[in-house]
């Protein structure tokens, strides 16, 4: 019977033609994911968080944000913060960086990278930053060419791709189009966030292709929320599309004030799982970075949302009873 | 600058080419999600919960289980339950029944449907039913031919098929056997089950291929768990290969209780989320299914992992501040 019935011809190998064989993953725990814990976290917890993302292999880690610490009170220690920082050879510490005044403060910290931010919805902009696109534009046009002049790597985040909150869906054109904005100042890399967890893998799919119209695969990144449990599933589609970048936070700690709901960065031991059991390169190992998981939960004081940090890896169990 | 550096051919159309128009959801809580929660639920509770997966659309639900009362207490009231449900027209109620005891029982209650189960590792198998695979189907031999003739759908579980926590990888070649046994003894339909909850999308295209060489897409479905975040987008590459029936659990309650660390099946309203916001039909409402939800937790008094039951679909929130 089953014989008689293959009616279909099985697809699947073209699936996977495009996916990379190495992904950079970007660490975002210490910032977007501390910055909206309501305890101050001690200096050495930060950096304990911070050591223990490094030997778990992470490279790329935004360590601290140099907003007014009126706004971020968590993260009022960033110039302390910095220094005490070492990034050791082939690591990269960011912070973000809203204006002049956070650019001064991170070039005197020593930082060799900055990240700007906006949102690619005016409503969710105004606030989040209490400015509209353009003159938010027109600030970074006044900080991107001078970080990049003092030797800085200057990355950007634009937020709301997936969807705003107060203005429902976004058109992905005027993403791009903020993009190419952000490219043309001298950002390396955009960072798209689904910052309300909405997004689907058709969407996905529609966003990844208006960017791959007019840049290459490494110009940009995905930042997925998983409020929805969808993270993963928009994280294969990129991948099968040819992405290679994709930001996270270990244990899943973070996500945006300003949306409701929001309960979820992707948890970066989540992302590195499917990726290293899908055979993709990252660089990372998964049993410390579930130890920095750990420490994350020690510093900040609670249970964590990220899932393999609880279910941990595949082992073996000893079998209770043996078939003869 | 971006236009000089656009060397990628944009893919994406042939990724969806398979996506199926419509996907049939069958519902396990009351009977997969209940049956290992400590505290005894109601017989009313369970027919509450029942009465609002039907009021959400969902048309096939396992409602409870003819094994033995010493095995699984929880559905000791499996005959009860099944006399006090009347099935609306359209609506499918199953029972899970292990042996031909069981088929009596679920006779004499009036079920359309029942369903058989197994795991594709001896030893998970062992641990779960006490038997060998082989002595396994020698049992529904006796039971599935009769239960075909007394007018009955037989529809047949596999767990482990992504793994099993005493063996690891299982060969999806051996998985394909045992479903072509269960498909020549009559069974409609084989559920593949990542019972630990470990199954990436690679693996996943791997069993699914095999299958769909030997049978056509609606000869099986996928249970997934959720245990490591990656149940969705294993989802997806099934759905991309043409696969169309999904089994899940409103608000993501129950798991193998043999299997360590598997917390969670996935949960009804995160898979139907994804399909709605993709376009594909299912029939089912959104905001019934967060409700039913929502009556799961009242029966069972404890908050379900379930991740739109927390975070509600997609609604616009009124703008604080408005852009000028």
């Amino acid at each position: 019977m089953t014989q008689e019935s293959a009616t279909v011809d099985p697809p699947g190998d073209e699936l996977f033609a495009r996916v990379p064989t190495e992904v950079s993953v970007y660490e975002v725990s210490p910032r977007d994911g501390l910055q909206n814990e309501s305890t101050l976290i001690s200096l050495e917890g930060k950096r304990r968080l911070i050591n223990a993302l490094v030997a778990a292999g992470l490279r790329r880690i935004e360590v601290t944000s140099f907003v007014s610490p009126k706004w971020v009170p968590q993260l009022a220690d960033a110039e302390e913060l910095a220094r005490v920082l070492r990034a050791p050879e082939g690591i990269t510490f960011s912070a973000l960086c809203p204006n002049a005044r956070g650019l001064e403060r991170a070039l005197s910290a020593g930082l060799s990278e900055i990240a700007v931010f906006l949102s690619a919805s005016e409503a969710h902009n105004k606030a989040n930053i209490n400015k509209t696109i353009a003159d938010t534009l027109a600030v970074f046009s006044e900080i991107v060419p001078p970080a990049r002049e003092a030797g800085l790597l200057v990355r950007a985040y634009v937020s709301t791709v997936w969807g705003c909150p107060y203005e429902g869906a976004v058109d992905p054109a005027r993403v791009v189009k903020i993009a190419e904005k952000l490219l043309d100042l001298g950002c390396y890399q955009i960072s798209l966030g689904d910052t309300i967890g909405v997004g689907n893998p058709r969407q996905t799919r529609e966003i990844v292709r208006r960017f791959l119209d007019v840049m290459p695969p490494e110009r940009f990144a995905l930042h997925m929320h998983d409020t929805r449990g969808t993270a993963l599933a928009n994280v294969l589609t990129a991948l099968e599309m040819g992405v290679r970048d994709f930001d996270a936070s270990v244990g899943g700690v973070g996500g945006c004030p300003y949306a409701p709901g929001a309960a979820g960065n992707l948890a970066t031991e989540d992302l590195v799982f499917m990726l290293q059991s899908m055979g993709i390169s990252t660089g990372i190992d998964l049993d410390k970075l579930i130890e920095a998981g750990n420490v994350a939960e020690q510093v900040i004081g609670r249970a964590l949302p990220g899932k393999v940090h609880k279910a941990g890896p595949f082992r073996l169990r000893r079998s209770p009873t043996r078939a003869s």
